[in-house]
């Protein structure tokens, strides 16, 4: 019998990519096309389908190899059921996306949340490969993450495990509103949009910094100023490493991971930000908890969705 | 073939207690006897051989049917290799006690440390029973802890999972220094230690109580106090509640539990202390983290270490 292969989609609100893995998550195969949300739940569905058994037949394996079908899906996922409950950017609402797959494509499909299986990938295949227990933060507009156990996601009770952006943090008296009605969450200063809520506070209220001269703010123009030097910028990149490591610090005294995966857009910071993330940890956690624990980048960069969609079908 | 039997120890200083449980966690005999410390490893390890061994046979069940011999020992334990490394109150320091106990009885032996013995007891045949995903808080002297996934303990990288006591959840400004080097720890404001402190605090510094009239202070003391309407013993009943269910928060968005179990001598206290941990949790949860997840109490009180070390060979 050949080799078994593992396909992993990562389903875009503009592009549908599909990916063709090793049973060691390696990308063997990769193939990209328009998802056409305008053309609604059916075009959509039938899209994946026409596109993963193009990307099978492109990458010369069998179909016949193909173990099963993995997507990250962005919105509210019923996984057991696979079932998309709410889907902002997708027409997949209240949609059977597992069974109707299955239907079309005669294969085991499971469906899961992106974030979750940016986290798998990473984990699987990236920065966390051969590391049992990981915990992966994703740093964008939001704080995702997802929680490794012996290899595989877990889920919690509904579904709901490793919402880190939702840690609270920041002391009352500095906390802002999170979206998710909260006060304090890590999100509100560790996300991109938090540290450019803070960058824009500062050169509003007159903070003598380069930042005052940026048309269009960015974390990576508060990143920028701060490898200059920029004083003002380097407080916001300091605040944000902070409570990011005060949030690793609950995690590491509840679940002793081996290793904390930090990806998402504002990683690519460097170390600017993990010297910062690995100092405050190191002060902030007790020290039986961080015996031999690492805090490194991820290094599957887009790829990560693609082929932990993949790796949803490995067990 | 019989029904299987599983052994539990509970290692005291004191007593050594075993347990002989069905699969199901139900006690279906129990048998106590003196660890006589005095004698050094070889006497301890005997006895326990001893008392295992006189267990089986009076419970009316077959060695033969004895599918693992599990014990819970107070210290730290390297679970895998079953190698004590440190007991402060026991000669068990630096000794392969699996190793030794599987030569004396030729049976499987497993061993962790007390604290998650006692949390999987409660998961397996106590207040947790059913329930894949629960998350144990010991509130005694310090604050134990235990994760429950899937129905087995969760011990992470280094066994150090479920060291709930060491949330930091004090702001800075309020924190004081907590045993593990750090500072603002749960254990240091939830504890029997905690409450006590803060009870002495309070009369020392005169305020109006009847507390100042207690002569040895104790968590009791300030929980009866506190149900006479007490109001200093109020407010600090009202503080251990309101930090431990803010240390609940970071664990239901980190590892969405079903269900928080909550044990050890301060839980006596009944609905004045888990009244406002409900009503302090709620507060502070994302709806989503907190949606049909329930606290309740512990109920095998001092059995669960007993029940608990028999289920560690479970699986």
């Amino acid at each position: 019998m050949s080799e078994q292969i593992f396909i992993g989609v990562d389903l875009g609100g503009t592009t549908v990519k599909v990916g063709v893995c090793n049973p060691q998550g390696e990308l063997i195969y990769r193939l990209e096309g328009p998802t056409d949300t305008a053309g609604g739940t059916e075009v959509v569905l039938e899209n994946i389908a026409k596109y993963t058994r193009q990307a099978v037949q492109e990458s010369g394996r069998e179909w016949n190899d193909v173990a099963g079908i993995g997507a990250g899906i962005a919105g509210f996922v019923d996984i057991a059921e696979g079932f998309v409950k709410l889907s902002p950017n997708l027409p997949l609402s209240n949609t059977p996306v597992k069974k109707i797959l299955e239907e079309k494509l005669g294969k085991t499909v499971t469906i899961d949340n992106d974030a979750n299986v940016a986290a798998l990938g990473e984990a699987w295949a990236g920065a966390g490969k051969g590391v049992a227990n990981c915990v992966v933060y994703t740093l964008g507009t939001g704080v995702g993450g997802g929680i490794i156990i012996r290899g595989g996601l877990y889920q919690g009770f509904k579904g709901l495990a490793g919402e880190l952006g939702h840690i609270a943090v920041v002391p009352d008296l500095e906390a802002i509103q999170c979206n998710c009605g909260q006060k304090g969450c890590l999100e509100t200063v560790s996300s991109a949009t938090g540290i450019v809520r803070m960058a824009v506070d500062a050169v509003e209220r007159g903070d003598l910094s380069s930042l005052s001269g940026v048309e269009k703010m960015t974390a990576k123009a508060v990143f920028d100023a701060a490898k200059l030097g920029d004083e003002v910028a380097l407080r916001i990149v300091n605040r944000a490493a902070f409570y990011l490591a005060k949030s690793m610090t609950a995690v590491a005294v509840i679940m002793n991971p081996q290793r904390f995966i930090i990806g998402g857009g504002v990683s690519a910071a460097g170390d600017i930000l993990f010297n910062p993330i690995r100092e405050n940890f190191t002060k902030l956690a007790p020290e039986p908890a961080r015996d031999g624990v690492d805090i490194v980048p991820a290094i599957l960069g887009n790829d990560a969705g693609m082929i932990g969609a993949a790796g949803l079908n490995l067990r």
